[in-house]
């Protein structure tokens, strides 16, 4: 049976989403907790990677499961062998054709940013703290260039090897404030590596008079010079996958 | 030169806020970073404790520092000086004879419960996770028990030595809910030792049907039998001093 897992995890104590040698990504500890279940070695499939210190409220992966327990059982048993950082929020049965990455239509991340002067204990690597003050306008203004379809070359890290084609859709960009807490929402069919977090620096660059949103436009049209900055993992979460 | 600090911390990594001999507690931590920056030993006079894992959004404490700084730059400096875990939020001076214990007139507490099946990552350690069905309207009539003046013997443990008044005034209970994440905030003038997580435990026995709100309310009035149940530290906040 395949089964599809919405998964939230608190990206902090984990090397990211992706398997590592020494175990210690989220995709390991599913992966030991899917095999001391069932007893057989059970792979993990997701819709992508998150890097260290990046979180999830609702990542998907799909498994192959043996035997006959209900989805309802299996995420029962998961969520009693995983550590409280990581909770299979929902497990459903999906056809055998579904693929976690391959059938993934889009993806919501989401940033917080605090913009104070002091940093709230509870927020420590949940948010990413900006002590001196941004300029909410030209922020969202910046954040909001990057809506549409563009070749992102200029705000993707490279990973190894080069992504051939890095025209993507980002369907919505929402920037919301509440006080000193800003949210910056991504929508699209697909984020390249780091990208949401370089975005996100640019935006913060403008919104400190560092750079003009003028600028960060015409890297992007232009797909070149690459940008250099990168916003901390601690903020980002990756809200949803759209299937 | 006498100063009334507000501080905030998350209460995981303490030994609660009274200072230890192996000095992790929140008071030991101010008193090293004060002692750091004046080069003389400053004592750290808080409100009132709070225990191992209680959190605190507005602590207060008075400490007499020596020097010309003002108030804003021991709030700078405490708290380029503190673990991310304890921030100073504000920082005023008073006059010699304020008293962080004795002339407070209030406090205000709040417990946070996350009543359904799964507990989400990022709320570990933060919330009490009661996953089976609680019955919200017996818990907050429960709750609403405590308002008023009370003999609250039944309701607090005991600190080694007994406390000789146990007579409390709660000013307000408040009960409120959000989907799964309930909220309980407790205004009085004084609290006894692990008086707010008795009550708590005492709304929750009630939603969980194992205990009538007729027999707590009896339980308080007669000012006995002991209560035993003590929700955990996790989901409590010391919210306010009023002063």
């Amino acid at each position: 049976m395949r089964l599809k897992l919405t998964i939230a995890y608190n990206g902090g104590p984990f090397a990211g989403w992706q398997s590592q040698t020494n175990g210690d990504a989220v995709q390991d500890v599913l992966e030991r907790a899917l095999t001391k279940i069932s007893a057989h070695k059970v792979a993990v499939h997701g819709s992508g990677r998150t890097d260290a210190g990046v979180h999830a409220l609702g990542q998907c992966a799909h498994v192959d499961v043996p035997g006959k327990m209900t989805p309802q059982n299996w995420q029962k048993a998961l969520n009693a062998n995983l550590p409280p950082a990581v909770r299979i929020m929902r497990s459903q049965k999906v056809k055998p054709d579904f693929h976690a990455r391959f059938s993934a239509r889009g993806k919501v991340y989401r940033y917080l940013i605090r913009n104070g002067p002091i940093m709230p204990p509870h927020e420590v690597g949940r948010v990413w703290h900006l002590p001196h003050r941004l300029d909410f306008a030209e922020f969202s203004r910046t954040a909001k260039v990057f809506e549409g379809r563009h070749d992102f070359t200029a705000f993707a890290a490279n990973r190894g090897t080069e992504v051939k084609d890095a025209v993507r859709l980002i369907r919505r960009v929402g920037v919301m404030r509440k006080g000193e807490l800003w949210t910056v929402t991504f929508e699209g069919e697909g984020f390249l590596y780091k990208m949401v977090r370089m975005m996100v620096a640019a935006a913060v660059r403008v919104g400190q008079g560092r750079e003009s949103a003028e600028n960060i436009q015409a890297r992007l049209e232009r797909a070149g010079p690459k940008w250099s900055h990168v916003a901390p993992a601690d903020g980002l979460y990756l809200v949803k996958v759209i299937y």
